[in-house]
């Protein structure tokens, strides 16, 4: 349900998938990730492209390759099972890409699920993981309900609080149908992601109350108040909006993606990006994921389950809409038109990502074709 | 973080907890509940009285009370493992209590992570089952750590909807710390549970915007116009707050307990009270519930994990409050301080509810003590 990521299609250029997901293979090789590992990282990118999560696609690549390039991130990781039981495994990522960790941990718990019923992963150690979506959706091909979570940089206060002390920690939950498309929550614990509040500030408009604070806490409309020293608000935002439950959603993700698995938690979440400081303490390697594969016939006959999650979706999409809606959407619906829009069309992209796809051309050498 | 579900303590008269529990134990026996189920049962009311979870307690003693006393639920179930794996099994409750059914799945759930690590079972054809609390606080006893989940009868739109079409399906994490209290999320994935909207109405107050709509689907500050053919509205309320979010949430917490287990789903999940119509449908077997179990030293050393959440949950309650605010909490803590308070001075309750405890008493000729 993520149509609040898409970016306006005005401005943009069209590029097929299958060529951005080329590009990023060959950027990736260029920059010592072995070629299966490349292969792996550009499918998770890719899939955010497809998806229209334009946030968490090809717009990222700039960030990937400037912490391999200068060796904040381990191209090459040997990625470890440092304990494990029948059901569960804790993953040591070894510094490598989240996207590369991330499909990696996720195998083994889908492989977990194929033995004892359910498989659960926790990673420490590891590094952005593009969408949590691409994980539930490898676990939905296998017939599983799937689980992903990973905690992130704080950005987000908690409720009542003044500081950012968590990350948009998100959270993806996705369930296989049988002939309507899976059902996929693929959602951030904070009522809107970062990149809200910086295209406020890129258009000069203002922001609702009940996506920010300034940083003395107060309730803001200013979007550059809140990217000056403020914090975003979890989800419910406020007493009034039961905001103590975004915020409990995303204690949670954060204890099971990082407290679990020996990863930084809450404030001490290394950031994404090159230029940001270092938390002032470290308690744990990296950042860290959770990752759960459940098989569904391990609870109850495959097919008659798939034929009641079509029910329950139509039963859904026949609510009579609210005054101001078209229709009742389910979740992963956005996502799923925008997959197969963007097949017959190609993914839009705009000015400012066009540009950063030539600048790492031109760096390391791989025509964008 | 359940502040909000608590009555105001002005006209209530305080009641030993213990006293209230020997109460029920006694009620349910009379009922035809073996002294064992009678017990569990109490426990779990019990547990929401003494943590301040007013809804959940002894207020609710009345409808179950009605629900056995006509037959509607069986007194005597025999609760049974129809499917499971080594990590999962769905159990059918034989349409007992919630509260008698839950306690014992939520065993299954536990018992199958102390064999492989964690465990999760999917129940069926049960009822009602307390506060999701209880059974997360087990798991933490036990060093693991717990979820639980269960759907409810339609009270809330999906997001864009103007209609009832899922429960208030809440959902509870429960994690163990060292000194500190335990981590205890316990919430439900609308926005404000339906007794706020009827204390409301009680009260002649007008509700804020975002907590319901009117049987157009129009958000309303009129607490009676949700109640007549209204709705509430899932966490996150509206397209601003990311309802789509709560709504996700309710979908997934549907998904776990009723679809995957065999119960009645969505809309269709029958009422917790007597004089309420049955649903159009019957797509399953009663209610559903969900539980997990994790065994926190599968994955990590667990004095080590200990250490890190007491680090952790202090980190955050020395977050500088916002405006507005004397402190920042932990998930849980307004429930531990309500136990601290009420064992020392009992348990408050309302007229209201001391008059069903008096009528309870003369129906069933168990004296309240």
């Amino acid at each position: 349900m993520q149509t609040a990521r898409r970016e306006p299609m005005s401005e943009t250029r069209e590029f097929a998938w299958q060529r951005l997901h080329e590009f990023c293979v060959e950027v990736f090789r260029r920059l010592e990730v072995p070629e299966a590992d490349a292969r792996l990282a550009a499918d998770v990118l890719s899939a955010a492209d497809r998806r229209g999560v334009d946030s968490h696609g090809v717009a990222r690549l700039r960030t990937y390759v400037d912490l391999l390039s200068v060796g904040r991130i381990n191209p090459r990781p040997t990625v470890r099972i440092v304990r494990e039981t029948a059901s569960t495994a804790t993953v040591d990522g070894d510094n490598g890409l989240g996207l590369v960790v991330g499909p990696k941990a996720n195998q083994i718990a889908m492989d977990k699920a194929q033995q004892v019923g359910t498989g659960w992963v926790a990673v420490c150690h590891t590094n952005h993981f593009g969408i949590g979506g691409y994980y539930v959706l490898k676990a939905i091909e296998r017939d599983m309900i799937g689980w992903s979570m990973t905690n992130t940089t704080r950005a987000v206060a908690p409720f009542g609080g003044a500081e950012r002390m968590l990350g948009t920690n998100p959270l993806a939950v996705g369930v296989p149908a049988g002939e309507e498309p899976p059902i996929v929550l693929d959602m951030s614990t904070c009522t809107v992601p970062y990149g809200k509040i910086e295209m406020a500030v890129r258009r000069g408009e203002s922001i609702p109350l009940g996506w920010a604070i300034d940083e003395e806490g107060r309730p803001t409309t200013d979007p550059s108040a809140m990217i000056h020293g403020g914090a975003l608000l979890p989800l419910g935002s406020d007493p009034e909006g039961s905001g103590h439950k975004g915020y409990g959603l995303a204690v949670a993700v954060d204890v099971l993606s990082a407290v679990l698995s020996g990863a930084n938690w809450g404030p001490f979440a290394p950031p994404f990006a090159l230029r940001q400081a270092d938390p002032p303490r470290k308690v744990g390697k990296g950042i860290g994921h959770f990752f759960g594969a459940m098989r569904v016939d391990a609870f109850r006959d495959l097919d008659e389950f798939k034929s009641h999650v079509d029910d329950f979706v139509r039963t859904l999409r026949a609510t009579r809409p609210a005054s101001g809606f078209e229709a009742v959407l389910v979740p992963g619906d956005p996502e799923h038109r925008a997959e197969r829009e963007r097949a017959a069309h190609g993914v839009p992209l705009l000015p400012a990502v066009i540009d950063d796809l030539h600048e790492i051309s031109r760096q390391t050498g791989v025509p964008l074709g």
